[in-house]
């Protein structure tokens, strides 16, 4: 199965949790916003968007073609993606338990984004900045530290130990939360060389999966897009709180 | 199987579209934190909240315990409890799509809260008053016409007819849907007076949810929480544009 990945080609944003699971499994895909082959590239994308072709439209990017089937929401293509890559448990109980934490995770990201955009996506960030430093300080000392300290625990708790989060071997949830500590590092270091003394077990997780062999290889390969500041995770030394 | 549901007991919230899910099947269920007896209440979520026992503990409200299992996560919940309550599509691409679209009302629901909690969950709403009014002219001028477009054309597109989201029969996401119009309606009624004179499908679909025997009884009876400002969807007339 070769699958194509519609997301934004210029950011890593939500997309980039599909691109680990895929990249992490070495599978067969293409990032078609970013392909220069013919008929790929965002104009692609845009016409699956405003298209009257689905029955079943994605409402945002990214969303997957598998064959003829079309899956959007981020969860969602990693929860039907999970068992076809080798990353998810085998039964119903893991998997719910595995989209728990990935729609936590989803929550948290979100929240992430909506620091510097408190008022409305469709304004820039310039025209919000004294919004989102108010909604920044929240953030960085009540919001990071209440989801990492909640993550923390769940590895604390895993029956089959604290080197992941769900069950015994790797699953895109592992994936998933590296991208967020990365991500968080990337927009918030002040604030997280404060907080990650307190989960030693979650930076320990983002560490081992940043060293699973494919995923080191596509980190630093082009293929990774750098963090920027049109990007959900953006670096804006105002936002940090010391 | 008797279900143990735990949300907070004021507000519909995000526990109402589970319990719309519940009370539409007949399902055995126990609102745990509104149940005067003994060992239930409120205490009872918080000592799960807070406790030390569970090896996969939820992050927030709702979360239900099926048995053994404890799930949280509203879609999630959905997810599990959809084709045990008769009340999702039978095969996997019938159920990610039904879990896509449950996932982007649940979008739609964040962003309705967060127009009123533009800067922090943990501030009151005086607090931010100005950054919410900012927030609430884009909220109901951009982003509820084009969520509640979207639903339109879904029904528009479903080749089993407009009287359903998903399929030919009706589905949790259905239920949630109604949730979300009557929520939004309460929430911005003017602005839902104008937007819904586009969306006659989705009118439609909520009027025939609400009809639904067991839902109608359910929502004429004690058990159905009345809207409120404390609540996710709350009727503050500036919010509200013209």
């Amino acid at each position: 199965m070769r699958y194509e990945l519609y997301y934004w080609p210029t950011i890593q944003g939500r997309g980039e949790f599909v691109r680990l699971a895929l990249e992490d499994a070495g599978a067969d895909y293409i990032d078609v916003a970013r392909s220069r082959a013919k008929g790929m590239g965002v104009a692609a994308m845009l016409r699956v968007l405003e298209g009257a072709g689905l029955a079943r439209p994605p409402f945002a990017p990214p969303f997957l073609r598998a064959g003829a089937s079309w899956i959007a929401q981020t969860a969602n293509i990693l929860f039907y993606l999970g068992p076809r890559l080798g990353l998810a448990p085998a039964g119903e109980a893991g998997r719910l338990w595995a989209n728990q934490l990935q729609l936590t995770i989803a929550d948290l990201v979100a929240e992430a984004h909506d620091v510097h955009h408190p008022i409305a996506g469709s304004l820039y960030y310039e025209e919000q900045k004294r919004e989102a430093r108010r909604a920044a300080a929240h953030f960085t000392r009540e919001r990071i530290p209440k989801f990492l300290g909640y993550f923390e625990n769940v590895l604390a708790r895993n029956p089959s130990g604290p080197d992941h989060l769900v069950g015994a071997r790797a699953t895109y949830v592992d994936l998933s939360m590296f991208q967020v500590m990365a991500g968080l590092e990337y927009a918030f270091p002040k604030t997280m060389a404060r907080i990650t003394k307190k989960t030693p077990k979650l930076v320990r997780l983002a560490e081992r999966v940043a060293a699973r062999p494919r995923l080191a290889a596509y980190l630093a390969s082009p293929r990774r897009l750098p963090f920027n500041e049109a990007d959900v995770f953006r670096r804006y030394p105002e936002l940090d709180a010391a």
